[in-house]
């Protein structure tokens, strides 16, 4: 039975799956829940994801949701995913998530805010803010000057001074490309 | 050599991975890093943590920071942690996953605001703000009701129908109980 996603390509945490699965020859079928449409709130997608929210995946009978969640299940249940992508070393996997929760706990506090109030508002029925982005623009900049200061600062061309990505780089890619419509 | 944990308890995140290492037997050394007084951005801590926030760990030379990826790592590296607190299935860990990244992605909007608005905010030198309080509220209520008929609604006394708990009930706790301060 072929895996399916539950996403839209607006949204930058369904595009880490969409690439995950593309670039790993991972079969998908793509179901698209419109934002713009509220779809994520209907009853139909409330019996894949009770929390209303994309991205989500029906593997079987297995749902699954959080983009991140999901990433780390699809390096772990398909074969053939290269190691460098979620690395079974304990001490490498630790960092891994160490820069993904890092992703959750303090980047969106500039990024996720500030293309909302810049650009995605309206998409979805809310106001551009202006002095909100204005607000959320210095904690953006603090946390990608954090990104080359920490996460970048060693030999390799990828976080943590890998020569390979991992799913943290995805996801920090994707969600740092999201800056480019704004 | 024993496990530093780089911490305070005034933090619910650190309170997590204390909580941890007492609940599973793991001596550890606690070292205080004090929030009030901004340590957390002091050169000597830095040695430890270049992302400048706490909890962090030192596991011999291994350093870690971010309080769920501290979880998992203590989860895998430490002898006799039972399973349930981290799942070795595939599909109970992918579950127990999800429910950590909510509450990263979706919880805080509600929660962490309320409190940082509500009581904390002066002991780092932010002044109350009562309005932001107000409109996270409505967040925090929110994902406090998925909680009830989501994450709690199956049989089992914790999160996702478990009869014992995993780490993302560990923190999940502890935020909400962070909560009685207000």
């Amino acid at each position: 039975m072929t895996l399916k996603l539950y996403v839209d390509r607006m949204s930058h945490p369904c595009r880490e799956v969409i690439i995950f699965c593309k670039l790993n020859g991972i079969d998908f079928e793509e179901v698209h829940i419109d934002l713009s449409k509220r779809q994520q709130r209907s009853p139909e997608y409330r019996e894949i994801n009770p929390i209303r929210k994309i991205p989500a995946i029906m593997d079987g009978r297995f749902k699954l949701s959080e983009s991140h969640a999901i990433l780390r299940y699809l390096a772990c249940a398909f074969p053939r995913i290269a190691d460098h992508w979620y690395p079974t070393d304990l001490y490498k996997r630790a960092k891994v998530e160490s820069v993904l929760d890092w992703q959750r706990t303090t980047f969106p506090s500039g990024s996720g805010s500030y293309v909302f109030h810049s650009v995605l508002g309206p998409a979805v029925g809310i106001p551009l803010n202006t002095k909100a982005a204005a607000r959320t623009e210095k904690n953006l900049i603090a946390s990608l000057a954090l990104i080359e200061s920490v996460w970048l600062q060693k030999k390799g061309r990828f976080l943590l001074g890998s020569d390979q990505p991992s799913i943290a780089d995805l996801s920090l890619a994707c969600e740092i490309m999201a800056l480019e419509r704004v």
